[in-house]
């Protein structure tokens, strides 16, 4: 376990023009979560003391996402290549003494694990110049291959287009993630050259120069997985989506169908969750055992206690507190709402901004008026209460703990505990006018027609 | 085919650790169906004289989930094997005498055919002493190798750990079921040892004993998966999902996206049903011919008649019965209530406890209000009835044929045939009002500003 | 590029017996699409001047779906092979001079630039006596093997019975399309024979009849699949959809989970779309750049401007124009309704027949009455107007600009700009009235029990 200071630079300059979009690349989110995000989570795991990212475009976009994180920004003005790029951080860790791990703000799920042991690599009695992360991709393709002995101590690093027959063979391949020592760093990326066809600097250049050898160690593929395309994204989203289904079948979660449930990057599940198939996790959701999420349900910023039923199609919003035992039923919405133990909201409601007590039954259709257009206000239904379906609780409101509210009432003023309240005229009925009503329509059509 | 008395001995004593569940592994339910009695039903199929389940912990929910249906439960209190734990079976079956089917409660796709095909293979004439249910799976790994020469008469049934070079290279594997004759099995079992490295007896140890040699037959590796995981319980699901599929596809059913549709282990639908994206069957529906069945629709307890029309985001619960040409639309459930023939419930209603009539309209946002916090409640609407939309309908209330409600109405007292029905306050207007609304909120937010 | 005239046979007169269905087999879509009209869409890129369906049965199916198309249909009466189904065509080709190119109606997925390439190949110098389109499938299995040189020139085409070892090694297939001059066609097919086995006259025979050799051309094995069940059906879709979800992301759209996401044939989408997971498109959709399609939506012939905001679960059907920046939120449905700019309805509306004006906002639960049983009439809301939850908008009506609807109102008259409109009764409160009731059936319910 290395102790030594840590500072990392994470590269997000390439244009990510594949992606065709506005957004910058790496604030793409994976699970929900921007792809810069991700690796920022990771690595505060680790403490530095340090972190820069290296933007050419799009630096306001960045600088935004990473706004009150102790991170750095550099910019490389012009595309030099990956070498380049590292070189501009230089300013930003004047004065730092320790490590440094260059990362890829497009390659976003490298665990902090994976880069503690670059770490505990570099600082071994052998003192490689630097490490290097490495890969077996199912397809090596045209990736660098490389060349190391059983220590992991690389006696070449070889571009596939310059590479012999022998070690295209070769199936560990470079991720282009990096640990290196400050103090090594800046002199050695001094001393690479951009002879080449592209005429960039590549930070890989620095492995093969004169000096002590560089060290590999050796990652699974799907965590240096990097993302240039829309295609790409999806498929790291993909990669991120089976592993997080795979954690909680095993932790003891009921995925029904686990490739229809979409999880968060903070999807917090308790045991023997029930999850059926077609159900979304937005962020911030947290949901106790024993509850039962049933098919189509969408939920966000949601936290669901012990015992709970969600579904079908319920839609839980930021703020919706489901107490335990309670029931959010079929084409209901909850917002900023909390719902008392056992309470019940089943078909077709509204339930914004509100407090909902213990063993209260909302009926078919109510909505909670929470908004004039300017302003929000709360509803409170009492311990009990039973609201009669397709009624409006006009906010600010109060139901009383008992209290009844007959079927289709718009409930302006509060109710006492225990009382009813109506608020409906009087039923008419006009004998005989459906009858003449159809004819006359009927006759009409049949005029026209 | 045997005509000889059989006995069905599923063990079901494994701990289950690994489901981390409170529920006992054999009932996690497949297809909505508990594994263990999804393996009831098919054993049923072969009318057998005795079923004994052997549990160890968790007796009372197999109980309880075998309540009344013949069904012997026996306990084998240590875990000392399988072969002690088919031991524990041996009260249950006193005084029977013929073949005895012996099964894992966690292996629940084995079909009745396979099951007969062991029996069948137990009768012939070169009596093997016992059938041994073998697969070849894509991967043999660690299982057990079956050597069998062309008759299927196994010449050695070896464990993997034990294997030499050339019997890892057999493909054909020992899945642990067998059929014996009960005349053999206890016998056989009282012979065996637990002179390995668990301390454990295992049932296969019978078939290495001095005498008649043993059979053995091939069941698909998908027939014999396990379940050990809640992954494992996933996989089953899958592969149980994708044949439902393709059998409803043979049979005339048209599956757009065929892995988004989930079926029930008892989902019965007829020819030229279409079923859109993302559908999903719980138990007990029946669908006729001709059904079109939209995208985000969830069926359980319904009976769907020809030509209906189902969804997008139609929810059909237990007691549903919808008529023919009759249309559910979206986000509308129906709960305990029939369609007559042609009748529409096209957006955002309950209809719950009803009987509407061949025809009749049910406007959007339409609730029947069934239940007043203790009972429920009928709603009968005729024939050809037009009930507004926004209306409340609180049962027990009729609406006659051909009756008209009016928009938004709240009706509490019957309706005749042929009638309007209003239940509607003055419309009022205050000239200016929101005006004056408005400037005032913006005031105050300004002044808040 | 050929600028011969075109004539185009397809082949629509297969039996379709797998299909188990009452629907002919080239009328089954793909992408929301029949089959037959996709295969008419591609020809369409060819302005061919002739264009031919040969139907067997259900000639009255066929007939109604190309009605307006300019298209002819033949009759084949007996199953003689496909030989005898392309001399059909004779007599609706007469007169014509020209290449002919034929295809399969059950093979929809062949593209415009595949044909033409089949019509290049034809009137190269080397005047091939026909072009036969070739593919090379994952698994050759029992499809006919074409033995050609490397300028694609045609040394034998072979059925699998009657192939040797060495040309069962060919991995090159007949698909069965192909081109030939009219001048050649039906002279060629009087000289096959129906020496076979099952009788038939075989189209691609006319290859191996003496005279000038033929030429192949190769397509992907995807564009050349054909359909003959329905899991074939969902086969060819789900590789439609494949290709359909890579290029829109290839374009700039975000899929987060493609595979969840169903497009149909005329889907447009702009860029940096986002569609969550579980979407489904049917025809005549539109979306602008920037537009977020949240989870669980379902678009039919509508429009959606740039910045919208459609879902989750909002349900927009034929008519919906969703302007810039508005909002479509849960359980809500829109038909035959324009949304201006910015307006909203977020939760658990019908908004039909309507035209919203900019900056709207629909409370929760608002529903437009917008038919009587017999007509369907307008609504309109004016810009910045406010529809209290829960009312209900009896059409035709209009609520003038900025006005402000009461929650729970039933709106039957029109509103005037700026007003407030209130259709609301007194609210009335029994005091201890529910305790009583809750008491009578506690009560009630002991006594039964």
């Amino acid at each position: 376990m290395t102790t030594r200071p840590l500072a990392v630079i994470i590269l997000a300059a390439g244009q990510g023009t594949r992606m065709k979009s506005a957004r910058h690349k790496v604030l793409h989110p994976v699970a929900g979560r921007p792809m810069l995000l991700h690796l920022l989570a990771s690595v505060a795991e680790l403490a530095p003391q340090r972190q820069v990212v290296v933007v050419g475009a799009g630096r306001d976009q960045v600088e935004t996402a990473v706004a009150g994180m102790d991170v750095a920004i550099a910019v490389q003005d012009r595309q030099l290549g990956t070498g380049h790029a590292v070189a501009q951080a230089h300013d930003a860790l004047a004065g730092f003494a320790g490590d440094v791990l260059i990362l890829y703000g497009d390659v976003p799920l490298v665990r902090a694990a994976t880069m503690r042991a670059m770490l505990d690599r570099l600082s071994r009695g052998d003192e490689p110049r630097a490490v290097v992360l490495g890969f077996r991709p199912d397809d090596a393709a045209a990736y660098g291959r490389i060349i190391a002995d059983g220590q992991g101590v690389i006696g070449k690093m070889v571009e596939y287009k310059d590479a012999s027959e022998t070690e295209r063979a070769v199936t560990l391949c470079n991720s282009g993630l990096m640990a290196v020592r400050s103090t090594d760093l800046f002199v050695l990326l001094d001393r690479i050259g951009n002879d080449n066809a592209a005429g960039e600097y590549y930070l890989p250049d620095i492995v093969m120069l004169p000096g002590a050898p560089s060290a590999v160690i050796e990652a699974e593929a799907w965590e240096v997985a990097g993302v240039n395309s829309r295609a790409e994204l999806a498929g790291v989203e993909a990669m991120w989506q089976a592993r997080r289904r795979a954690e909680a079948m095993r932790d003891g979660v009921t995925l029904i169908a686990p490739d229809t449930v979409h999880f968060c990057h903070d999807t917090v599940l308790g045991r023997d969750v029930v999850v059926e198939p077609n159900v979304v996790f937005g962020p911030g959701v947290s949901v106790a055992d024993n509850v039962v999420i049933h098919a189509f349900s969408h939920l966000e910023g949601a936290s669901v206690a012990s015992g709970a039923e969600i579904g079908p199609y319920a839609r839980l919003r930021p703020g919706a507190v489901i107490g335990p035992k309670a029931k959010v039923g079929n084409f209901v919405e909850v917002k900023k709402a909390q719902l008392g133990e056992g309470a019940k909201a089943n078909h077709l409601s509204y339930i914004g901004d509100a407090v909902v007590g213990a063993g209260a039954n909302i009926g078919a259709g109510t909505i909670t008026c929470n908004y004039d257009g300017f302003l929000k206000y709360q509803t409170q239904i009492g311990e009990g209460a039973f609201i009669g379906s397709n009624s409006a609780l006009v906010a600010p409101v109060s139901i009383g703990a008992g209290a009844i509210v007959g079927a289709g009432s718009v409930v302006t003023r509060d109710v006492e505990a225990d009382a009813l309240c109506l608020v409906r005229p009087e039923q008419r009925g006009l004998s005989g006018w459906a009858k003449r009503f159809r004819e006359k329509m009927k006759a009409r059509k049949a005029s026209k027609g």
